[in-house]
């Protein structure tokens, strides 16, 4: 094998995340998949799981279980539950693989926290120390050395990547109003066998989590740790597939400062800020690894609204991404 | 004719609001239709317009133009445009006339931000003197004998009744901001012929007119006067047909106080205070015209959730509420 | 109690069509809802149950389970399972009550067929012979005097009224298809808890069921009985919530016959035939009672396309047009 | 340039179906992209009309009009209206190119149906000799040596390819009814701009063109010739944004003879039969090129039901296909 760091193996390859994660390796130059694992398809292949998925003649893979041996030297993407990345993560490590985690185990740094908002006892917070958090705009080098990457939730890459550059200002900030609606897809509808009921979405719209959502402290850690008690997050569900759309409000005790210069200045492959917050709109981000931010300012408040792909720029894209990187090839590679 | 004063004419009854009071009159037990106008049915009867409205055996009504006579001591909804509602308006009154005008034309009492807001000049702005804002929740007394009600837009109804509780709190408030998300049929999309495309929409969602739509000094005006340069108001369009669902959040000086006892006294037949903010939801409220309320606190802020649907307490149920109460029958009459 | 005869009770409330009934019956100017069912809401009044449904002041209903003794002279509306039916049906109609019955236990007269299309053994077939078959357009005088009216299904009523025109004409035709597409309140989604899931059905189509749907036999037996074999019946699945479009291509030994002035001539309140089979589209029949019809013929084929709203002409509102017959006063009361 | 007979030029290439080519494009290994064209973008560079479309690291095209000069060699996909594929298909060919062309100005051998149908006068009927029909399945051959290649229209392909397998039969057919449902992107809502409006697909269905449609002729040409008069095809609009299934019911003139043997000895790379007809939907073929088959015989009749992506092998995917084919590469290279 000419290449042994370029072979990666997918832990959860049957939910959305993982079948996107499938997608774009499909397709991917550089990188080689090599183990999948999954309790609902063990035992098919993966052309008989996923027919629409692309073809890979002559690499026929069989779905394993989540416990069967990962091949030596493959990197790991884990598309596993909390309680599956905790179990299995450290072990993984151990055993010297190079792993990107998309599950919610090792995104953040204060226990009583974690405890409180996934309800699990962590067994393996250690680990935590050696995490990188997986958002290449801001933690780029880590990641490329980093042996575990956690990463970000589908809410917290929209809105932490704005805030960051709100970071010299926070002292000027009374409040930031996070509301964020999300597709099906995100919104805890993993699953295509469960999740919710054509009835209850159709035609309807409604928040959930109000004040109590498991990313807000994801948010707050990383996006505006000294305003943690000035951060709302509040989640709704669209009724649509795919997209999140976080319409981001800053109260300032004076005047608003001029952010667009700020703006302007993040110079990353995958961010794009648009002349105006109304051209920021799911149908430009679905399918791509893009996050699109927009802002208007009047007096003493900002309007901030990002969009992203969940799927994508939300999850397997910007695993993807994080994996380019760790592997030491272009961040680019693979992704739209 | 034994009452003279139950009977009504709709003026520009062939949008989406104009059907909307028509099927409400149509099943309205003591209010009687007696004229319509539309441009665009002019010379067609009801029936052969709208098939889908029930039936009025022996009772069948032709559009007529704007400018037509309405027969003497009818009470007038107008569901026209700003202009034609300005040009109208005055000579209806004169003529003796009660009126309830759907458009933005007589709700602000700021000339300066009418023409900023609405981009127009007003000929009639003398008549905001005798106007009430259609709000009965609100201002009942004064609308019972009202010679001109201005009925609210469908965004302000649903964020007015809540600020309205937090009257006497103005002081301990640092910002407010209103995130509200519409189906199509209220954000503009009034006209069956024109109106948002399907691609456009479906699998889609925006914000637009951030920090500059016309609703936002009409919510200012009666719903918190002294925070006007501390509400940021943010509408987004929904994938569906009817609902606006507005979720406010509201960051206090200190710890929040205790709103519960405050909305559990809102004792209005047409709003109700559910006991989560999550179980607000549009398919709750849609057709009816219900205003929900749910609201949760934590530390120095609260998100509170409304619901209704525009067609209905957005604009024509809250119409005919008002109508209801100007004819001196129960509030309540014909409507769900 | 004055009108004896116009008291209703509904078994089986709490579904799609249970709740129309609910809405239709509580703007009824001449039927009195005096007792309702659900072993789902049993103990609940129906305002807690259905808050969007119209208030009925004073007149409080609370939900018992479906063996409960119902009022003594009621009318009784069956929207219960086909086994419930079954089980009470005959006990009621014993103690003199007048039922219409939504499943269908009662529709066919063959026995065989019952038990291939509904895999049940039928526990009081000889109740058949009483029942009249619940489409008022069709069997009028037998409604007004039967005892058990069984209701049509959804599917069957769009198409056995068009087909009862061709009825003169079974021997010139060499085969009926009917493609019929229904919303998911219509195609097995009766209940709002389980049902279809939403990334099952958004963005999504198939047919279901094919040459095997137990609606065919109904549509054979009251719509085309000399042309069993060669009526073919296919329904699919929309996504959208309610409406029935059905699409019924005939083939002809010979030239079409002009069957336009023979459609002219159905003269009934609920049934139009429109210029053109083009026009007949869901969002013209959705919360009606109507059934739309249009149709065109070229060389030896004619294609008939007709649409309902299933859970009104296709359920609730045609019980209540059977109810009304029964009960001897307009057709049409109570219906849009 | 070292392969110059791998260089594409798309005329056409801003409409659903232009896009859909330059995506496939983009990511295709083998054929480079030269050429673009569309009035509407003419002057702006691909990058900037549509970012979401895969990044091609310095080779940045820019929009010509349609008018402007082809570079010598390239292939050249017309994604352009009838009108304009009539004007330049011709002197395209004169000057060496060889040409996919989307329209449907190419398809028919018979001037009568064509005027009748597209209602234009061909101005270069005689180019159809030279035409092969653009469905690899079928006309493989013709299509490698092809000048020029018609492609198919987005309804014909899922007709004509399971109607092929009945060839041997046609004498024993009384009929054969296709009810075709398609998402907007398919039924004539091109063009981002303008098409339909929400409110007239959302929570609607309806059929369109009955007897009518001009890809009738097209069926009957290529799918079934001696059945002309015996062939009903129904097109109907989807609320949804892609995908075709057709429902085909073949009515016989005595018991159905045996499918499944024929249609599973299909053995073409994009044609699945699968193992009952329920199982074919629109979700297991969207965004890829795949034709999905199942079939159920009953007594005297057969159903058939097939699906598609309009936008992949109902057009992009097809010509891409047939591009292959005509370069000497893979017949599956670049298609999922």
């Amino acid at each position: 094998m000419s290449q042994p760091n370029n072979s990666v193996a997918v832990l959860g390859a049957a939910g959305f995340t993982g079948k996107e994660i499938l997608r774009i390796l499909a397709a991917h130059p550089s990188l080689s998949l090599v183990h999948i694992t999954s309790d609902k398809y063990a035992g098919k292949t993966l052309s008989e799981s996923f027919p629409e998925l692309p073809r890979q003649p002559g690499k026929e893979l069989t779905f394993q279980t989540h416990d069967a041996v990962v091949p030596q030297g493959a990197f790991v993407l884990m598309a596993t539950p909390n309680e599956v990345s905790m179990a299995r993560v450290p072990e993984l490590v151990q055993r010297g693989h190079r792993v990107v985690d998309l599950s919610g185990a090792f995104r953040l740094h204060d226990r009583a926290r974690f405890l409180e908002y996934y309800k699990l006892e962590h067994t393996a917070f250690d680990l935590m120390q050696q995490a990188a958090f997986g958002i290449p705009e801001l933690f780029k080098e880590k990641i490329q050395s980093a042996r575990l990457v956690a990463n970000p939730g589908c809410f917290p890459t929209g809105v932490i990547i704005p805030l960051s550059r709100l970071a010299a200002f926070q002292a000027d900030i009374l409040g930031i109003s996070i509301d964020a609606k999300s597709g099906v897809s995100g919104a805890g509808g993993r699953t295509e066998d469960g999740g919710f009921s054509y009835t209850s979405v159709y035609e309807n719209f409604r928040a959930y989590k109000i004040l109590g959502h498991q990313h807000w402290p994801e948010i707050v850690e990383y996006g505006a740790p000294d305003l943690e008690d000035r951060i709302v997050f509040t989640p709704h569900l669209l009724p649509l597939f795919r997209g999140i759309l976080s319409t981001i409000t800053v109260f300032w005790k004076s005047q608003a400062p001029d952010l667009h210069a700020i703006f302007n200045k993040l110079d990353h492959p995958f961010v794009r800020v648009l002349p105006t917050p109304e051209e920021v709109q799911l149908n430009r981000v679905q399918h791509t690894n893009y996050l699109d931010i927009g802002l208007r300012s009047r007096g003493k408040q900002t309007v901030i609204v990002t969009a992203l792909d969940n799927l994508v720029k939300g999850a397997a894209g910007q695993a993807i991404q994080n994996l380019n990187l760790m592997a030491g090839i272009q961040e680019t590679t693979g992704l739209v």
